[in-house]
């Protein structure tokens, strides 16, 4: 490949039948987001820089791709030896690519305020991007599917959620999903106990990489960054919950972990009377989601098939909007990542065949003649709703056969002096092999 | 409005019912792609810089949005008193979005040329973006619908992406159509004829302008930047050309022309003979085309009730791929404007009435136990494929009446201590204001 046909790192191209297997599943998730009632919106992907920044956390700013002003953009910028890539950045770039759909969905809400009626319900899906390192399942533009209700502090949607989520990996064919959840309460709570408040954001960001780096460097990373040796058997305590009812004890009489064990329970109390149907609920402490605006229920999404993290993460946010000026608007969101989905399916082998949307027909073009007879033929065809091509050119008809195979076209038709005269097809059927004179209603009744 | 949830000028959010109306109109382009047996592909937001520029023209270059480098991006740099925007662009931007699907499209067809059978009739559907200046229609985010043959330079491609536009627009019902068609190469003849061959670029800028400025502006534009004023009386005879028929004789005997004009003759003889459902196809000497890659046919298509510009637009297209390495690999391809086609849609008020997707039945919540009760019967309906809600908090009646109003709910649903001793559901019909009792599968029946 030349240098200057690659793409950047990160991205990616789609052939068509990718492209089919994308839409299969897009399909499915779009069409459970409308049968649990959600709308559809759509936001920009660019959002003015101070929209984004300080959302994500440090690292999540890194992360986020700027676009350059237009036109001259150093015309009102003064650079001088001290100049660097941080100050500059803010003076010639004032638009960025959005880095994921909750932040844009909160500004979207403050934006258009006064023509919503809340409780609201939408779901989004649009690409976002990052300037991660990219690996397996992870690129720098890869698309999200978020389904969020906002204005309502209601439990009933963290459990509503949760029955989408198992509906959608249910409805795409993905059985043995772990749904892990905690709440940020419960985690603030244990992290308060263990007298390490301060030192909160450091701290989930340790116990994040539990899955990656095992307890006993969890342990030591810990002590590293201050937390009291002391105090890590309160956090093993908490790994060791076997069941929420355990939570309690160990959460002693802290107000706000109370109130995550109870928000918990009821979760799980109404999950359990309901059952759900390819998907098992566990807590799980150790899950912190990295993003700074949860502060409820978290969650995230398992294949145990497929080790490629989590396909779907989410939770609640009480405060998002009021950044933008929208105060006591309380949301809670999901979002599923379709390109990760996508491995899991492959992987699992779980792609139906017949999802290509392709060609039925292809007409073969022996000249000028016989191509100008089978135009209105053809026109005849695509008015019956049937995906009907013209071999454009008069190549040989191993060449154009070629072309159907490759389309996987299931009728050629074949076009000569014979059958214009006669007024009839030839119809050859590409999975028999056969091959029929008929008329074109024969065709028609034929294919429909 | 507050300052920090404006979104960048030229960009736009969509709501729900915005949205429902755009895929109705993605939805029928998309339906009409697959019937002419164009396959979906898709290409990353953002291609290498290198890639995009000196494609579109200069205008066009300096409509590209940039996106900044990563990290520190200017670290490699070494600024001075003279660094200027275009220099210090070209070492902190390696990266730019997207202009348009044509350029990317090539840029495909050569990366992945050894997967790729041609001819190769592919459709794209994405967001591009330009720096421009935004009015009505024209914005600086805005979808693209493209179909494109490569690998073919057989006019059958020509008379078959016409018939494609027209039964686009006959599928949305917008009638009234006019596609207009020219071909580079009477172009390139006429201006040869006026002897102005080197002022190609100029001139056909100047007579692109000819609907909004009229001929006499144009005549002295072009004597202005260097066309010989005894020459003009020859755009003058290009210009009142009524019949294709009459172009051999003003073209006189340059080769290029006449090619151009078997080409213009070919195509208009088999749509004449084909018919057009909705549209009426025209020859149009000033019609252009700014851009620089077309080589042979150019059309574009107007809406003659809607006065908008062009919803519609593309062309032949001999060597854009060698620009990527990929030589002799012709194309030619028609791209839709989704977004100037929603204007004439809503203009013309052509929208279907029931396109919004929502809501079907909702479940008013009287409190804990009653919600408790209903998320079963909720979930069966779901089940049964039915979009269904339950409100999810027991709010005042009014209030979830009011929702279930906005969200134009057809069915309500009450479920009071009555209800879940009898087992019955009380259902209030939303359109008729009827409200009767009936089991779970009376309800699921009615609706289905």
């Amino acid at each position: 490949m030349k240098a200057n046909v690659q793409i950047p790192k990160g991205t990616r191209d789609f052939s068509s039948d990718i492209m089919f297997r994308r839409n299969y599943i897009f399909n499915k998730v779009k069409a459970c987001f409308e049968r649990y009632g959600y709308a559809p919106i759509e936001t920009p992907a660019m959002e003015n820089i101070e929209t984004l920044t300080g959302k994500y956390g440090e690292e999540g700013d890194r992360l986020i791709f700027k676009v350059l002003n237009s036109g001259d953009f150093l015309s009102k910028s003064k650079i001088t030896e001290n100049t660097n890539s941080k100050s500059l950045s803010k003076e010639i770039s004032s638009k960025a690519l959005r880095y994921d759909l909750t932040v844009p969905f909160a500004r979207f809400v403050a934006t258009n305020n006064n023509n919503i009626s809340f409780p609201f319900k939408r779901y989004q899906m649009q690409n976002v991007w990052r300037a991660d390192r990219p690996q397996r399942g992870r690129y720098r533009e890869f698309y999200q599917c978020d389904a969020d209700v906002i204005g309502s502090k209601s439990l009933l949607n963290e459990i509503e959620l949760i029955q989408l989520s198992d509906d959608i990996f249910s409805d795409l064919n993905i059985s043995n999903i772990e749904i892990l959840i905690n709440n940020r309460k419960i985690l603030s709570a244990m992290i308060e106990l263990m007298g390490a408040s301060n030192l909160f954001d450091k701290f989930v960001i340790v116990l994040d990489k539990i899955d990656k780096i095992g307890f006993e460097n969890v342990k030591s990373e810990l002590v590293k960054i201050g937390v009291k040796k002391e105090k890590i058997d309160i956090l093993n305590s908490f790994l060791n919950v076997k069941d929420i009812n355990q939570l309690p004890k160990i959460l002693q009489d802290s107000k706000i972990g109370n109130d995550g064990f109870k928000e918990l329970s009821y979760i799980f109390n109404r999950i359990e009377k309901i059952g759900l149907k390819n998907s098992s609920l566990k807590f799980d402490i150790s899950l912190a989601r990295g993003l700074n605006y949860y502060t409820g229920s978290i969650f995230e999404v398992k294949s145990l098939d497929v080790n490629i993290g989590s396909i779907a993460g989410g939770g609640r946010y009480d405060d998002l909007t009021s950044i933008f000026g929208l105060n006591d608007v309380s949301g809670v969101g999901i979002s599923f990542g379709i390109d990760r989905i996508f491995l899991v399916m492959d992987e699992l082998k779980l792609f139906p065949n017949d999802i290509d949307v392709s060609t039925r027909v292809l007409f073969l073009n022996f000249g000028e003649i016989e191509s100008d007879y089978c135009l209105s033929l053809v026109k005849k065809l695509r008015d019956n709703n049937i995906n009907t091509e013209l071999y454009p050119a008069s190549d040989k008809i191993k060449k154009q056969m070629t072309y159907a195979n490759n389309k996987e076209v299931e009728f050629v038709v074949i076009v000569g002096e014979d059958e214009m005269n006669s007024g009839k097809l030839s119809v050859k059927n590409m999975k028999t092999g056969d091959q029929k004179n008929m008329s074109m209603s024969d065709l028609i009744n034929l294919i429909k």
